[in-house]
């Protein structure tokens, strides 16, 4: 079987100039692995004709797919789609169903469209014209020697939706791909070192063609599994299997499987057992809510939530006690247990969860330096603390803490001792 | 002047697969950018013998300064320093120096040094070896017709020590580097045509050291302006008397210049007027809380917020009235209103701001479809309010719900006319 060469081309001189990071090559390139294409080189370029048409032609030479992101915005500095029309030398015609498709999105958005919007609509004769729902740059499908290339826009959820809905798909059509399987282990409250020593031997003992990545984000490791083969049912039984073996070691931290987050697992868990949940947040400052609220039908365990980011607002709206808060500071463990306690009453939720803490720069004393957080969780029951001592950065600092006050949920809910 | 070209060369499998984002090059990018030295190109391949070799004789074609992150560890797929010598046509050889400086690092670490480490010590006899004082790769500098090459660690601490110790340094003395200065209008609430239908002349007419780039992102954009010239004082002024002939065009869609975000820009103008804010969050869900409470110091103005995802939760802690939930429904325009009125006085705050809308994917009708959103601000003589149609996708909807509350609130207390 051939294997599949791809290359990535991002356009753009803020992309050169350090102005934007480019994430979308990223993205794509990690894409690309999950389908058995191999990426052999990723490009970026200006805004510049030569520089953008050399390495049309280089990457002509070595892939079998040209990933093309940038430069099909409708002002001057665009160039993308005047130098794909000179590159595949055909002219650029007005396309009647994507000037309708961009009409229909302004007039969704109740928004007024520009002459340069409809020039948007108007393409290189010899591309297919690829529809984005969610923008008004349309994706260009070019082919020409055996050689495939896409033309996206920048905006990374647009050429997301473009990857997913048209590029992914298409490829499996095309190209004779290798049978991939991969399977994700999400874990949180776990290092990636800790992680690797209680799964060293097992590791090891992988066969040749399933093999083991760590992946390491904020505050969660993944684990991803990825075996070859010719059949797809036996590759996923073995990659399954061994999953079994490893599982036992790591349960406790593993809290769900591939596109799984930590907040989909708390609606499943949620959702299960007919529960609802209330959160108080102070250092979190909103950031746990909004992960809650990102899934769809969070409506139906999430009640709401109250950011007291004073001290009188979790005395007057979560009734935390003045003594408590004079006797034991706002980042105490008294505090965030009757700020979950207080939470779950407010709302007549079964779960309360809170939070307190130095989020920095500024803020911070010998005693508690920048960094210390509380977090607590609650039910009719009993309720549980925790002590972080974090990083000196604000942003860090919310989001650890975030990640935290979930896993500490999911464990409470899940009644895992730790 | 002649214009200074620069190249990035990032090497290792990793990148391509998309298991490590590359920061070291948008770093790079920056600080070269800050020097007046273009980077015309930003190159990623693999751990390959031919695919290297390739990308050292392109960039050679093209460029004054190629530098080079990555491929420098101890290891067989390491392959840098041995095609860097292959491409130069010189031997390795032992640095007694750079073997001493690596069996001081180890040392000082109290760790063992393996052979392996002993041979990192043995660079190409025709470089200039360069001391890495934070790891064990030292950095090459390399010197051939007019082409200058650094080869650094991957290590992101490591490659940054590196240029700023030994290479941002270098340039200053063996390039004449010519001047350039950047600026950044920030824009929200307008799209990207928008704005050049409204300054498309004012663009024509800049002069030719004087260039405008569009960068959109979700809900805003902004306008790159760079000056190019040999006097720094002369070109500031010129892209400022620039940015006054266009701001009053657009002001009212400006917030800010440079690093400022809309939260910022919020920040400043409620600290200035010694106000305070409060929030109540439905469909936003307590992101736009998690935006305000990013910003270092928001406790000055940041009061606090409730997000009451159902309903009674609105009328109990807010005093909405049951009338108008049930008359009007929850996503209406006097529902918002009396939201913001009501946070306002929950936390006795002088601006009070709320979102309900229908995020989705659920819960559209024909008369309010997904991506219905009301917002509105408040104080204590007025209420605002703005409708919104958004989209069908959740994310996005909280997401550009939020922008367009920051901005109705950064509009409300300018006092500008919309």
């Amino acid at each position: 079987m051939k294997q599949i060469k791809a290359e990535i081309i991002a356009i753009g001189d803020e992309l050169l100039y350090g102005q934007i990071v480019d994430t979308n090559s990223h993205w794509i390139s990690q894409e690309l692995d999950l389908k058995g294409v191999k990426v052999v080189r990723k490009t970026t370029v200006g805004d510049n004709r030569g520089d953008i048409l050399k390495a049309f032609a280089e990457a002509d030479k070595r892939a079998d797919l040209v990933l093309i992101t940038g430069g099909l915005g409708p002002t001057q500095d665009d160039l993308t789609k005047p130098l794909l029309a000179e590159y595949f030398d055909c002219p650029i015609r007005e396309v009647p169903e994507a000037v309708e498709a961009i009409t229909a999105f302004f007039k969704r958005r109740g928004r007024e469209m520009t002459p340069l919007n409809v020039l948007q609509g108007h393409l290189p004769s010899c591309c297919t014209y690829v529809p984005n729902e969610v923008g008004t740059a349309p994706g260009m499908w070019f082919e020409r020697n055996d050689t495939y290339w896409m033309s996206m826009p920048g905006v990374p959820h647009e050429m997301k939706k473009l990857m997913r809905d048209f590029v992914l798909p298409k490829l499996d059509r095309i190209f004779e791909l290798p049978v991939i399987f991969h399977k994700l282990i999400k874990t949180a409250g776990i290092g990636e070192s800790w992680l690797s020593d209680m799964i060293n031997d097992w590791e090891n003992a992988l066969p040749d063609h399933i093999r083991l990545a760590y992946l390491p984000s904020l505050g969660h490791v993944k684990l991803r599994l990825t075996g070859f083969g010719t059949n797809l049912e036996k590759i996923q039984a073995e990659v399954e299997q061994q999953i079994r073996l490893v599982l036992p070691r790591i349960e406790k931290y593993v809290y769900g499987f591939d596109g799984e987050k930590l907040e989909t697992a708390i609606a499943k868990l949620l959702k299960n057992s007919g529960k609802t949940l209330a959160l108080a947040e102070s250092c979190s400052g909103g950031y746990v809510s909004h992960l809650i609220t990102t899934v769809p039908g969070s409506s139906a365990y999430f009640q709401g939530s109250v950011v007291p980011y004073h001290n009188q607002f979790k005395e007057k709206i979560l009734g935390v006690s003045s003594e408590t808060l004079k006797n034991c500071g706002a980042v105490s463990e008294e505090t965030v247990q009757e700020m979950a306690q207080g939470v779950r009453n407010l709302f007549d939720s079964d779960f309360g969860l809170s939070s307190s803490g130095i989020a920095g720069p500024d803020g911070g004393s010998e005693e508690k330096p920048v960094g210390t957080v509380w977090i607590a969780v609650s039910n009719r029951k009993e309720t549980k603390t925790k002590k972080l001592q974090l990083t000196q950065d604000r942003m860090l600092n919310i989001q650890l803490t975030g990640v935290a006050l979930l896993n500490l949920l999911r464990i409470f809910i899940s009644k895992i001792e730790e």
